[in-house]
C-alpha cells in the first residue's frame, strides 16, 4: 500500500478523542450484534428523543424550499415565513450558494443583536464568524495561536477533549490547570498561577487560556467574580481567552445566571485581552447537533490578525448555510406578538424544564450510590461523578465493563483529564427521566458487583 | 492586545487562497459602494442564478420538517416522500442529531451503490466518509499524509488553491507538475517524472499526487489512458493518489466521458496504490454549494490507516446532516417510474445543456480577443485563457484593473500557478448567456485599451 501507518505523522497518531474513542466503538459493535445500547457518551439531545423546536425547523424547511410558504400556508405561521424571507432576502442567493467566508451578513447582524440583548453591550457583525458547529471555530482559534512547538494553551482539567485533540493535531503544548472539585469545579487563581509557572519552567510559551462555561464535563456554572478573575489572570500574563460558552442556555441552579466573558470584559473596561467566544446550535434548547451551526465572536484583536482569521476561514469557503440558518433561528426568536410565540415559549420551557429535572435526578441518583460523589449539575448537559475503584482498576476498565454488562455507554474520566489518583466518568443528563432512573439503577447494581 | 500578528505562525501567515484573495476583497468593497460586480471568481452556480433541483430541495425540506408530507401532500411527490422517509428511517434520529463520524450509514450505502452503478465496480460503505463539502475531505487526506517538513505532495500547475493553501497550512512541501497547455492540459508522464526527480534532489519525500479531473482551473477532461498513466506513475514511485472528481458530471465535449480513478484502478487490477476520491454536491447539476455536502472514498489502505482517518473525522464529530441529505439526493435520483422522474430529467438536462452552451460561448468569445488563447472548455466550470500582457505587467494587475474598470471579478493565473513567463486568468462559465456575452465583450474592450 502506498499509505502505511509508518507514513502517518506523530501529530495525527497521538491525537486522542475519548468522546468517540474505543468504548464508543465497542458500543457500536454491540449494537450491530443486536444489544440495546444507551448512549450517554455524548451531548446529542435528539438522539435521545428531544424534539426539535418547531420555530427552527419551519424556518429551515422554508429556506430549503421557499415556495412552501405559498403552497402550504397552513403549515407556516406568518412570523416564521417572515423570518425565512428576511434570511433569504439577506442571503440574496438562498442557502444553496456559498456565502461570504465569515457567513451571511444577515445572520451575523442577528448574532450581534443577540449579544447586545443578552449582555447590554455593543457587538460588531464583522468580528463574528459563522462556523460548522463551535468545534470548527475552536479549531480555527487554536490554529491561529499555535505558531511553534513551544507554544502552549491552558486548558482546564477536566476538559472537553476537542481541546487536547486539536492542540495535539497542531503540535502545540497543553498546559493543564486543575478545576477545584471541592468548590463546585470553580477556577482557582492559585491553580492557574501554579500551572502557568510550571509551564514557564518547562520552556512553554503560554498564549491563551480555554474556559468552558457552563462546564463540560463538570456541569459547573462559573460565578461572575470567577469570570473576572480569569480575565485579570489573562491580562497579567498576556494571554488570549477562548470562552467556550455553548451551554449558556443550560443553567439549572436556581438564582444562577450565565455570565459571558464579553460582558465581564466590558464591565471591567478591558480592551487589551483578546477574546474568542464560541456558541452553537447543538446545545441549549435547540439541540440541533446535526445542523452544525455555530459562531465565533472575536474581540480585542488588531485588524491584521482579523485578516488572518478571515483568510483561514476562506480556505474552506464558508460554513454550511442550513447551519447558518439554524443559528439565525436561535438568535432571532419569534416576535412577542407573533403567532409562533406561545408555541415557542412552551417548547423551550418544556425542554429546559425537563433538562433541569434530569440534572437533579441524575446527580441525586449518583450521589446515592456508595463510593460515588457528584457535584450538583448546575449547568451544561453532564454529570462527572468521582468514583472509588477497587485497587489497581482504572476508570477505562470500569466504563468498558459497565458497557459490556449493562449496555450503558459513558466516557472515562481519563478521557477528560483528572487529578492523579482519582477516577471519574462523564454521563449526559439527556435520557428521558424513566430511562435515566433505569440508568442510575443499573450503574448502582453494576458498581455493587464490580466492587 | 494579547494576540499580535507576531504571534501568528508561519504556516498561517504564508497560506494564500487566491479564489477569495485581495481581488475579491476589493470587489466586495466596490459592491458596498454601490458598484455592480459580476463574480466570475468562484464556481458558485446558484449565486449566478442557477435554480436548485426540486428533487433535492423537496427531500431537504421534508428532512427538516417531516410532518410536511402529511400537512402539505400536494407539494411532495410520493417518490420524494419515500426518499426522505428512507433517509430519516436510516438516520434513526433525524437530521438534528450527530451522526456516526463517517456520516449516516444509509447515505454511505447510497454512495456505494452510486459508485457501483457509475463504474461497475464494488464499493465499501465503510470506506466512505461524508464530509462538509469536498474541501474538508481533501484537508483530511492531506493532514493524514503530511507527517513532517520534508513530506511533499504533487499538485498540478495550474491547480485549485485549496491544495497549495492546505499544504502550506500543514507545513508540507508542494511538488508542482506542469499540465501540458499545448495538449489540452493533459497530464504528461515526462513532466511528472521531471517533477518528482527535482523534488527528490531537493530532499523532498513525495507521498502523494493530486489530480483534478475534470480540471480546475483548466476545464480539461482527462482521457482514460491518461488516468491509467497516472496510476502507473504513482505505483512506480509509491505514491497515493488524491482524485478530485467534483466536476464528474460537468463534461461538455461530445463523445467524451468521465473516467474515475477507481474504475481505472479496477481495470488495471491495481490493489497497491492508495486512492482518495472526492465528490461534492456543490458542482455538477446540483450546484448546492451552500449545503456543504461531500464524500471521500478511500481504497487500498490498511485497516490501521483507516482507523486513523476515522479518529481524525471524529474530532469534529460529523459532517453537517443537511449536507449529508443533499448528497443522498445526488446519489439517489428518483426511480424511473416515479412521479418526479420527468421533472428531474428536465431540470438536469436544462442545467447541463445550458452549461455546455456557455462553455462553448465563453471559449469561442475569449479566443476571438486579440492576444488571448483559450483551450476548449471540455468540462468543469471554468475557462483559463492565456493572455499576452504589455511588458512588465502581471496578471494580478490586469485582473485588478479589469475589476476596477468593468466590475468583472476573475482570478489571476498566478493564484493557480502557471509556467514562468505566461499569464492567465480563471473565469467561471456560470453567468447566464446574455450576461456571459456581455462579460466577453467587456473583457475584449478593456483588454484593447489595456494593451
Amino acid at each position: 500500500m502506498s499509505v502505511k501507518i509508518s507514513d502517518i505523522g506523530k501529530a495525527v497518531l497521538e491525537t486522542e478523542y475519548a468522546v468517540r474513542g474505543p468504548i464508543v466503538a465497542r458500543a457500536q459493535e454491540l449494537e450491530r450484534d443486536g444489544r440495546a445500547v444507551i448512549y450517554c457518551n455524548i451531548g446529542n439531545p435528539q438522539a435521545l428523543g428531544q424534539a426539535p423546536l418547531s420555530w427552527t425547523r419551519r424556518i429551515l424547511a422554508l429556506c430549503e424550499y421557499p415556495t412552501l410558504a405559498i403552497e402550504a400556508p397552513g403549515s407556516f405561521p406568518t412570523d416564521a415565513v417572515a423570518a425565512a424571507r428576511a434570511l433569504l432576502a439577506g442571503s440574496k442567493h438562498g442557502i444553496g450558494a456559498y456565502s461570504e467566508s465569515k457567513g451571511l451578513k444577515v445572520v451575523r447582524d442577528a448574532v450581534a443583536s443577540f449579544i447586545t440583548r443578552r449582555d447590554g453591550i455593543a457587538a460588531d457583525p464583522d468580528a463574528i464568524f459563522l462556523t460548522d458547529g463551535a468545534s470548527k471555530g475552536v479549531q480555527a482559534a487554536l490554529r491561529l495561536m499555535l505558531a511553534g512547538p513551544d507554544d502552549g494553551i491552558m486548558i482546564p482539567i477536566p476538559q472537553y477533549p476537542l481541546y487536547s485533540a486539536t492542540i495535539t493535531m497542531y503540535e502545540g503544548r497543553q498546559v493543564g490547570y486543575y478545576l477545584d472539585e471541592e468548590r463546585d469545579w470553580a477556577v482557582s487563581r492559585e491553580l492557574l498561577e501554579n500551572a502557568i509557572a510550571g509551564a514557564k519552567e518547562a520552556g512553554v510559551r503560554t498564549k491563551a487560556i480555554v474556559v468552558i462555561n457552563p462546564g463540560n464535563p463538570t456541569g459547573s456554572v462559573l460565578r461572575p467574580d470567577n469570570v473576572k478573575m480569569v480575565i485579570d489572570f489573562a491580562k497579567k500574563h498576556g494571554l488570549a481567552i477562548l470562552a467556550d460558552e455553548v451551554y449558556q442556555d443550560n443553567v439549572y441552579r436556581d438564582g444562577e445566571r450565565f455570565e459571558s466573558f464579553a460582558k465581564a470584559m466590558a464591565e471591567l473596561g478591558e480592551k487589551d485581552v483578546s477574546l474568542f467566544s464560541f456558541h452553537s446550535t447543538s446545545k441549549g434548547f435547540l439541540g440541533e447537533c446535526g445542523q452544525r451551526g455555530g459562531y465565533m465572536e472575536v474581540r480585542n484583536v488588531t485588524p491584521d490578525v482579523m485578516a488572518q482569521i478571515l483568510k483561514m476561514q476562506s480556505v474552506s469557503l464558508c460554513a454550511n448555510l442550513p447551519g447558518q440558518a439554524a443559528m439565525y433561528s436561535l438568535v432571532s426568536p419569534p416576535p412577542p406578538d407573533g403567532p409562533s410565540k406561545a408555541e415557542y415559549d412552551g417548547e423551550r420551557a418544556a425542554i429546559l424544564g425537563e433538562l433541569k429535572a434530569r440534572a437533579r435526578l441524575l446527580a441525586d441518583g449518583l450521589n446515592a450510590i456508595p463510593g460515588f460523589r457528584c457535584n450538583e449539575v448546575a449547568g451544561a448537559m453532564y454529570a462527572f461523578p468521582r468514583l472509588t475503584l477497587p485497587a489497581g482498576r482504572t476508570d477505562e476498565e470500569w466504563c468498558m465493563a459497565l458497557l459490556e454488562k449493562t449496555g450503558i455507554c459513558v466516557v472515562p474520566g481519563s478521557g477528560f483529564g483528572q487529578l492523579p489518583g482519582t477516577a471519574h466518568f462523564r454521563t449526559t443528563i439527556l435520557p428521558p427521566r424513566e430511562k435515566l432512573a433505569e440508568v442510575v439503577k443499573a450503574i448502582a447494581a453494576f458498581n455493587a458487583e464490580y466492587r
